[in-house]
């Protein structure tokens, strides 16, 4: 954390001064740059991150009348706390919620078929995937810790309830104002409010841009005339948070259980050490039969486990949450407001994300964390264009970038509930649909990597390129979020993540690693590739830094060299990795790194950089690398964010 | 963290649900349990522990007129980083202060002696020696973590302000009260508001204990007739957090420097990157003479500075806080009411701590460490002698324990200051005092343990014993803080700190090592240990815990088998290892751990535990191990605790 810059601030330094206007009132803003629609994961991963920057005006509504309290979502994949890290709440969510080491198989007890027993045990996330674990927590609290970075930032961002979208209407008239300097807001929302007090009366916002998180049955979407394309389900699950007592050994384990004929249960154990939630395979639906048709009852639920997890007692004392749900695997076709045959021609103004885009089912636990994931993506990218920083060009990646990991998850899920839900193979059940127990712990294992959203990769575009350069930091994959490994800041000898220098703050990072040689050197790479970014007039950070600005604030710089830190001196480097900043021209003294030798984790070998001469790595500010260069390659560097970025001033 | 036992609670689980007053009023309660006298680190650190009890009325006044928000102690030991953790916000002092990993030392250049140079620098921590780092952060930072888990509390206590001692008196013929039944309140202080809008306005309070943390010129302290002895000092230091520019290299390291001519300093960096403080020597004060009467100046603080860091330049920006102090090491005989020749026949109902006990120098980073501990040793005795768990007689032990630690922390810091203070050895400045600056360096490794809180240990008394059987578990010393090691916890695989379960909630623990054999065979010692403890009426949980109460409400065991989790089970272990807890009944599954032996960091060998037969570690509510005995000395086990703890109901 860096802080006091500009001077010296008491209290707690994640609370942002506020920015002058008071946010008290209940009244919607007229204008705004950005209007969110919804205050689920997608809505509030958004906010959060647009409210990192004061400039952008931001409005987020949602038609519940106040925050989720209880329920639904729960698992957080390893990929997801990465970008918690981002947003500066990991620790809150390590220390809260349940860690799953361990997923557990059984299967029917071949000797009497009535009786489950374990199958196997596997490791949950292989070792070295992430430096964060896989954990699970009741999604109102991911919210709650979003609320507060909104609560904490310069505009005191907080979401307006009990407000329904009725009416969406994009002015192609006005679709040129793209940036916070223009005169036109492009889209009209009317919203009606639904509280007692208010009930009916009608808002008109414009806005610049507009992101429906409005969930599967989005009115932002609907507006767009788009709808989810797929199968909308043929097999019923009950959820349910319960506390309970029970003779079943792994109940605080992940565990896939399959009987023999009462059907199936995932196990999900719980935050805080005595909650769990059971995911309960009911029977077939018959064709076009709706769960809400169906009044299962909890009461049925409870008596399903019971069955399933025979001979194993379950006495359950409270249920804090249930529900019942179809599992459907659905996708839209396009996640923003233009035509696939009109890309060249407009830009988009009006976007979709999470659920209003793809619904699946929950076993994977990928739901929240790739809704999430949607709007990580998209903020930075309307930030950037909003201030100016970026062509507006760049919006169309969003919908190419993730309408593709959206399909992917609908792929994998469509076979991963299948496997799910059949039959063990070989049993009397078995209609030649059953799957070898094995064999589902195989898929488990091998989609290991995908369910914790490390192996999302985004394919070449405007901000993503081809793997030329691949072979100088092989374990960097480019299109794939940075992978982080340990490091040790020179100035101060911290051990420290390379990958927590990565913030939610709209930044892009050049990360150079040095050759073998001597970086302090005036004929290194390192030092002549600093003399360009500092002198040339094709630097990218001269030609993007807005005059006044810090030198790191819309590209950060930083260094990691082979040498132990005991071996270097900062204040031998060139100017830019201990660069003055702020009003008082401090020193930043958090931009140049060295392996940590001692702990024998070096972070060259263990993401296989080029030892010899080195490279570069370009990360987008969602974390995933856009690009691969040799130190030396100055011009294509220039070339790189020539192609998406625009002079500041 | 352990939560929803008794049913499902929606939001923070660190907010407790309140216990009904309104702690609105700014009326000082009449009668109270405890009253605390002044709201510094060591104030803060009782009135916290002490709201773990929603049973006992604490009342905390404080003369300033609200929270500090500036200046003070900053030096945060590894020892007080684990304390911390028991108060459940370690991690919020990791992520927001500045670590320091390395210490550097710089003294006059032989060839130059205007100039300094780096003579020597060190890793500042030994590995091993604590799971925590040493970390420096603001000091109202420190009281800011403290008073959030006062307002979370059930009571959601706070201080009162703008409240002097003006009076103390203690009723001889009430002091048989002392526990939260009694009538009578033994103890009788009047307060005097301070604040304009009630400027002398007096109340009274009466109090079954009174604690004073109101430092170096304590009224608690006066009112008992007590003072502190010693050395009132003839050395003047400075002391600056400033915001500067500067070419020294290492002004983000902890940074001993002595020059030829100019004095020295101490340079300790500071949380968020940019501050840094500066202890500057001031010259000798004159026999007698006051720091107050020297009025000295900042500019002159940080001119001198700047002569010491010569021929590097130093630029300040901004002064955030500064001071002039003298070194004193100054003792108090005793820490509480009760004299030296009165201990068998009355029992202690006022106490000091802090600096009202002991003052020092800074230097070392050992005052605000010491003060808190002070009270975290005290805490959970006043709190067990008020619920009637334990004989008021361990509240002696308060002073003997503390007074010890206070005057070894005296002794170190005499020799400490010295040695910074004197000049380099056969200097020209050598007057026969002068220090070799190798063997600065060389006292300063040694006293690594003493400085990092991890050395204290405490004598034969009441609640620690002998050490008869030590060898049963060499690494982990009676007296001494537990030694955390990694562990894997059985029932979900989580790997966590052994450590991190004793909280500071007031409740004694029994570590039971399992030996080499199977610990779920009804004849392994474990299982034998279990019984004696569930079943025998000499049991020391059947005869203090209270009905109803859970069974480790007052001693928590747990057990650590040898076994790698994957090969034990925890439905065969004893009932007491898998309890059942609250209303529900619920099973606690968080009583049995493993090694994690993939790490390699196996808990036998890391603490020397003798394999083959085992051992059971008892510790106490502040962390301490009181006791290490054979598995099988059920007797010894129940001796140890009938010697001061009271039968329940």
């Amino acid at each position: 954390m860096q802080f006091h810059l500009n001077g010296l601030q008491t209290g707690d330094p994640a609370i942002h001064e506020a920015n002058g206007e008071s946010a008290d009132t209940d009244r919607l803003s007229k204008e705004v740059d950005v209007l969110i629609v919804g205050s689920g994961p997608a809505g509030l991963t958004l906010a959060a991150q647009l409210s990192a920057f004061p400039e952008i005006k931001t409005l987020i509504v949602e038609q519940k009348d106040g925050p989720l309290k209880l329920g639904q979502a729960d698992g957080i994949a390893c990929r997801t706390m990465e970008m918690f890290e981002a947003f500066g709440f990991s620790e809150r969510v390590l220390k809260e919620a349940c860690w799953i080491s361990e997923t557990v198989f059984w299967k029917p007890d071949e000797t009497n078929r009535q009786n489950i027993v374990r199958s196997g045990r596997i490791q949950d996330t292989e070792d070295g995937l992430s430096e964060f674990p896989h954990v699970v927590l009741n999604q109102a609290r991911v919210h709650d810790f979003y609320l507060d970075v909104m609560r904490h930032s310069p505009s005191r961002l907080r979401p307006h309830y009990s407000r329904r979208l009725v009416d969406l209407e994009i002015d192609p008239d006005k679709s040129a104002a793209v940036t916070l300097g223009a005169v036109d807001y492009p889209v009209k929302a009317v919203l009606e409010r639904t509280d007692l007090a208010n009930e009916g009366e009608r808002e008109t916002v414009r806005a610049r841009y507009v992101v429906g998180c409005d969930g599967a049955r989005s009115a932002v979407r609907n507006s767009l005339g788009r709808s989810l394309h797929g199968d909308s389900a043929n097999q019923a699950w009950g959820v349910m948070d319960v506390l309970a007592v029970t003779d079943f050994p792994d109940i605080r384990m992940k565990a896939a259980i399959h009987s023999a004929n009462e059907g199936n249960i995932l196990v999900i154990p719980r935050e805080g050490g005595y909650l769990v939630r059971l995911y309960i395979e009911l029977d077939k639906l018959k064709e076009d039969e709706r769960v809400a048709n169906r009044n299962i009852t909890s009461d049925q639920l409870v008596a399903a486990a019971r069955r399933i997890l025979h001979p194993y007692t379950l006495d359950v004392k409270e249920i804090a949450w249930w529900s019942v749900y179809e599992i459907g695997q659905r996708l839209c076709e396009k996640f923003d407001d233009v035509p696939a045959e009109a890309v060249n021609d407009r830009l988009p103004h009006v976007f979709i994300a999470g659920d209003a885009c793809h619904t699946h089912s929950p076993k994977a636990g990928q739901g929240m964390n790739i809704s999430m994931r949607d709007t990580f993506n998209l903020g930075w990218k309307l930030a950037s264009v909003l201030l100016g920083r970026c062509s507006p060009q760049i919006l169309h990646t969003y919908t190419t970038e993730r309408q593709t990991v959206a399909k992917e998850l609908i792929d994998f899920d469509r076979e991963f509930a299948k496997m799910f839900s059949a039959p063990p193979k070989g049993s009397p059940e078995d209609k030649g649909n059953g799957i070898d127990p094995a064999e589902f712990q195989k898929y488990f294992v091998q989609q290991g990597r995908f369910t914790a959203g490390t192996a999302i990769q985004y394919y070449p575009s405007l901000i993503s390129v081809e793997p030329t350069y691949q072979h100088l930091a092989k374990g960097l994959e480019i299109g794939k979020r940075f992978h982080s490994a340990p490091v040790i800041r020179l100035a101060d000898a911290k051990p420290i993540h390379l990958g927590h220098t990565v913030k939610a703050d709209g930044r892009w990072r050049l990360f150079l690693f040095a050759g073998s040689g001597d970086p302090t050197k005036i004929d290194s790479a390192i030092y002549l590739l600093c003399k360009f970014l500092c002198e040339s007039s094709d630097s990218p950070i001269r030609r993007y830094t807005p005059s006044g600005a810090d030198i790191d604030s819309v590209i950060d710089v930083r260094a990691i060299c082979q040498q132990s830190f005991r071996k270097l001196s900062l204040d031998v480097f060139p100017a830019m990795l201990w660069p003055r900043k702020g009003r008082y021209g401090l020193h930043d003294y958090e931009k140049v790194f060295c392996p940590d030798l001692k702990s024998g984790q070096d972070i060259f070998d263990m993401r296989a950089i080029e030892r010899e001469k080195g490279c570069m790595v370009i990360v987008r500010p969602d974390q995933h690398i856009a690009h691969v260069l040799p130190l030396d390659a100055h011009e294509e560097l220039a070339a790189f964010f020539a192609g998406f970025m625009l002079d500041a001033d």
